[in-house]
């Protein structure tokens, strides 16, 4: 199988997760499979500095630093087909909700980015697998609205999500919730306090079945 | 054991390589260790651009930049006292050569950042042993002189190394290089072309090895 991985920067608190999208890239090639990375180039919503917690007076691109999780082995989303993959994986990181839609802002009102919407309905469409980690479920769930997923067991996303049109499932570390009629796959990972090891279990636990799935 | 991982900013051309750096974390953590990151309080040598590869016009910060691969949970090097810990790593990419010691600008006549300098210096006299990722040996050389290390197959590095006074091992992936008098472990990563499983690997077997020492 060839996999999509959309990435959202690099870095938890304003950008992909950099365990979850490192480990998601290791499970996708244990299990025999490849990927690629994709990023939308556009400007992050903030940066914080990650020693003090505090918002940093500059402006980073969404690409450029996915690029530093990728070793520049990444594409401009607009340049994702999802005709040349079999299925389309987004890692988690507050990235997902502050660049790649408004969630972290506006919650279940928020705005998905036109390249990240293009392509999950391309692939919801081409009845393709699509995985969600941590907080990106929120970004499916603002798409599609009828979809099963889970986001571990935080009350206020989980409280969106309904609002939204989403099926909520309380899960813990390693646990995928699967929406057989949509084929969107979810874990919690770090919307969980987590050690790097559960991470590990997450990613792994949701490749295997996106790659497994029929 | 508890070890500690010293980090050299994020993203593997002007920083810690990302993978190298999660994986030793997940490999420290399968081997029920524990760890806990440090990186030094200095500017990076300068920023890259993961995508372009160019450089940028701005300035980062070595620790509040590593701080993205430890989700915060990290220290300034200064507050590492080696009598607390068991074991010291350090993971490859650029950041080892450019932010750790100016290996990059000045191969073996570099000199090495003070608060790596004293820790590298402190493991060794308390005879802890000393883990190195892909370009990181070059520090351990340079400091330690007489080592028996590897850096895998790269002509020019090894060359470096041998002016400095280490002995090269020449290695592929996954294979680990044990000074046992000195207590150095090094492993080539990606200093050679890998996948990010063989980074794992690599990763894997160095820390066993150091967590199996004597």
């Amino acid at each position: 199988m060839n996999i999509a991985i959309v990435l959202s920067g690099s870095g938890v608190y304003d950008g992909a997760e950099v365990h979850e999208s490192t480990l998601t890239m290791l499970a996708i090639h244990q299990e025999g499979s490849s990927y690629q990375c994709f990023a939308p180039d556009v400007d992050q919503m903030h940066v914080i500095n990650h020693y003090s917690g505090a918002e940093m007076k500059e402006s980073r691109n969404v690409l450029v630093e996915s690029a530093r999780i990728a070793r520049g082995d990444i594409k401009p989303l607009d340049e994702l087909d999802m005709k040349d993959y079999d299925a389309l994986i987004f890692p988690g990181g507050f990235g997902a909700a502050k660049n790649l839609c408004t969630f972290a802002k506006d919650g279940p009102d928020c705005k998905v980015d036109a390249e990240v919407e293009r392509v999950v309905l391309a692939a919801h469409e081409q009845k393709k697998p699509i995985g969600a980690i941590c907080i990106a479920p929120v970004i499916i769930t603002s798409l599609i609205k009828d979809v099963k997923v889970t986001i571990g067991s935080d009350p206020d996303t989980i409280s969106a999500i309904k609002t939204m049109g989403g099926e909520h499932t309380t899960t813990t570390h390693g646990e995928v919730v699967v929406d057989e009629d949509n084929k969107i796959y979810t874990t919690p990972c770090y919307m969980l306090d987590a050690n790097i090891g559960q991470i590990y279990a997450g990613a792994s636990a949701i490749v295997k079945k996106i790659i497994n799935s029929k």
